[in-house]
C-alpha cells in the first residue's frame, strides 16, 4: 500500500485514518456477528445498535436537546431542499437567504411548492460575503427561514444567524456540521449530507424540533417524502443506508474521542488560520473572499493569473496535495480542509504554497 | 477474526466474501490513489471510471440493450414506487398485480397519482402463487402494467412474464436481479434495490427504455424524482452513493468472472433444489407456497408447531445459520439464498434440518 495523499475535496472527503482502519479490519466480520455490517438485516439487534449508538453519539456531540428529532435518510441535501417546503410548508410561503450555488439551488427547488421570497442574497459580488441579516424583512406568513450556512464553492460561512423574528430557523449545513458547538435549540431544522465532514455519500442527516414533523401523513406527497413516516419507523421506513450509517457513527466516537467539538472547532481554528494567515502575507496567492464571513471548512484562493493558478494546481497534485482545483464558477484554488483534514496537510500544502511563490514572484 | 456465519438475510443479505476481501484491502487507498474510494469526488476521473465500468459490467451481465439507460440512484424501491408513476403517467392510468406486500406497497403509491386497477392478486392464499397471467384485462390506456417479479417475504416468482397487450412492463426485481438471465427488451422498466443480490443498501438501479425518460423537466414534480434529471447528469445531478456503487461494480465483476449469468442461473436452481427437495420429502417441514412458483431465491417453510418453528430459528441461529426467521406476516422459516450463499450454506443447512427433523419425529 503505497501513501495517502492530502485530499482537499471539497466532497465526497476525506475521512479520519483510524475509522477507516476500523472499517477496513471489521470488513468481513463485525465485532464476532460472523458478517460484515453491509451483510446485516436491518431489522436484526446487531444492527439496531449501530444505528442507536450513532444517535446516541451524535446527540452528545452536538448537545442536541430532547424534543428534536434525529433522522438517518437517502438523497443528499438535494433531496431535502424538496423535503423541507413539502413538510412545513402551512401557509405556502417561505424566505431564502441567498448565498451561494447550493443556497440558490434550495429556492429553486421550493418554488415549485409555494411562494417563495428573497429576504437577502450576496449575488452581486459572486457570494464573497454574507449579507447584512440584522433588520430582514421576514414574511409574516413565513412557514419558515432557510439559509446555507456554509457555502462550500465560495467559502463563505454565516458567523451569526440571521434574526428570524420568531420564524422557524431552517439550516443546510451540509458542508460545517459538527465542524464546531452550535446551539440546535436555535433552529427548526439542521440537515447535512454525510460527504462532507461525516462519512460517505449516500446519506443524510436531519435534526428536527419533533412539533415541525406533520402529525397526519400528507396524502399528495410521496410516501418516502414525508418526515412522520421516517420519524414513526425511527429511519426505518425501508432499508436505510445501514453502511454509511454505521461510518457516520464511527466518525461520531472519534469526535467524542478528541474531546467533542468543541476541542474539534479548536483545531479547525488553527487549521484555517495557517492558511489564512499565509494568503493575507502572501505577494502571490489571495483569498478570495471577504475576511469577515471566511469559512473554516473551504478556503478559496487565487493568484491574478490564470496560467499559474492551473501550475500551482498541477505542480500541488504531483506533491501529493489532491483536488485543490476552485469549482468553476469560482475559478482558482480552493482547500476543503474538513475535520478529518490533518494540520500537518494544511501546514504541508502552506510550506508547498511558499515555495511555489518564491519562484513565481520577483 | 472468528468464522464467519451462513447469513440467510432477506436483505440487507450476504455478499460474496471475495468482494469484501477486496473492498478491505483497497479500504485505505484505492489503487494507488492514496485515497479511500469513500473519499473520492465524484466529479474526479478515478471515480468516474469506478461508476462507468460498473454500468458497463452491468450492461454485460444482463445482455442491456442499446436504448436502454442505466441509473444508479438513491432511495431504494420504496422511492421507485413514487418515481414511477410519476415519471411514466401520461394517462394517469396504471395497472397493478399484486402478489405480496411489496407489490401493495408499490400499488398504493401509485394511487397517490392517478387510476391504479388490480389486473389479478394472490392475497386471497396468503400470496402462495402467482395469478393466472394469460388473460388480464388490462387498461386500454394503462401508461404501464407493474410487477413485483420475485417475492421476498412470500416465497414465490413469476415464472412467466404477463401478457400485457403492448403496454410497457415496469418490474421490481429487487429480490431477482442478476439471479438469471432475463430478456432486458420484454421491460420498460426494471429497477431493484442492491441490498439484496448486488451490493450495500442505499443504491437503487433502475434500468429503463429511452424513450420512457420524460423529455422535459416535469414541473410539478421534486428535481430528485425526475428521471431524466438523473438521466441527463449520468446518475450524478448531485452526489450519489459512491461507495455502495464501487461494491455493486466489484459483485458485477465478480459475476462475470463467474462466467454470467447463465452459470449463476444454474448454481441458483442447484441450491435451492436442495432446499425444496428436501422439504419435498420431510416428514417435518413443508414449503408454504404452490411448488409451480417457487422462488429461487427465498425459500419459505414451516413446521406445522409454532413452537417447534422458534426452537428450530433458535437451534439454528447457534448452529451458525443466521435469519432464518420468516417474515411475521408468513410465520415460520424463510432462508434467502441470494447468489452469494454457497452452496455449501444450503447443503450444511438441509444437513440440520434432517438432523433436526430426526429428533423431532417419531
Amino acid at each position: 500500500m503505497s501513501k495517502r495523499i492530502y485530499n482537499f475535496s471539497a466532497g465526497p472527503a476525506t475521512l479520519p485514518e483510524a475509522v477507516l482502519k476500523e472499517a477496513a479490519a471489521e470488513m468481513l466480520n463485525y465485532q464476532n456477528s460472523g458478517m460484515s455490517v453491509m451483510e446485516m438485516s436491518h431489522r436484526s439487534k446487531v444492527y439496531q445498535q449501530i444505528i442507536d449508538e450513532a444517535e446516541a453519539d451524535l446527540r452528545e456531540l452536538m448537545n442536541i436537546p430532547e424534543n428534536y428529532r434525529v433522522l438517518f435518510l437517502q438523497g443528499g441535501a438535494s433531496l431535502q431542499f424538496a423535503m423541507i417546503p413539502l413538510n412545513l410548508m402551512k401557509n405556502k410561503v417561505a424566505d431564502y437567504i441567498l448565498t451561494g450555488n447550493w443556497a440558490q439551488k434550495a429556492y429553486e427547488e421550493a418554488q415549485k411548492y409555494g411562494k417563495i421570497n428573497v429576504l437577502a442574497s450576496s449575488e452581486d459580488r459572486t457570494y464573497a460575503y454574507i449579507p447584512n441579516l440584522t433588520d430582514l424583512k421576514i414574511s409574516e406568513d413565513a412557514d419558515y427561514v432557510h439559509i446555507c450556512e456554509n457555502n462550500t464553492i465560495f467559502g463563505t460561512r454565516f458567523v451569526d444567524l440571521p434574526d428570524t423574528k420568531g420564524k422557524t430557523l431552517v439550516s443546510d449545513q451540509s458542508s460545517c456540521i459538527l465542524s464546531e458547538p452550535i446551539d440546535v435549540s436555535k433552529y427548526g431544522v439542521i440537515y447535512a449530507g454525510a460527504q462532507k465532514n461525516i462519512g460517505p455519500a449516500g446519506t443524510v442527516i436531519v435534526i428536527i424540533r419533533e412539533d415541525l414533523i406533520p402529525t397526519e401523513k400528507i396524502k399528495e406527497v410521496p410516501t418516502m417524502l414525508q418526515y412522520k413516516i421516517h420519524n414513526d419507523a425511527g429511519s426505518m421506513y425501508n432499508t436505510p443506508p445501514t453502511y454509511g450509517i454505521y461510518l457516520c457513527g464511527k466518525v461520531f466516537k472519534y469526535l467524542l474521542s478528541l474531546g467533542g467539538l468543541e476541542k474539534v472547532q479548536a483545531y479547525n481554528i488553527k487549521k484555517a488560520n495557517i492558511l489564512y494567515n499565509f494568503l493575507d502575507n502572501s505577494k502571490l496567492f489571495y483569498g478570495t473572499v471577504d475576511a469577515e464571513y471566511r469559512s473554516l471548512m473551504n478556503v478559496c484562493f487565487k493568484t491574478d493569473s490564470d496560467e499559474l493558478n492551473d501550475l500551482f494546481i498541477k505542480e500541488a497534485k504531483a506533491k501529493g496535495f489532491e483536488n485543490l482545483k476552485g469549482h468553476r464558477v469560482v475559478g482558482g484554488m480552493r482547500a476543503s480542509i474538513y475535520n478529518a483534514m490533518p494540520i500537518e496537510g494544511v501546514q504541508a500544502l502552506v510550506d508547498f504554497m511558499r515555495e511555489f511563490e518564491a519562484k513565481h514572484t520577483k
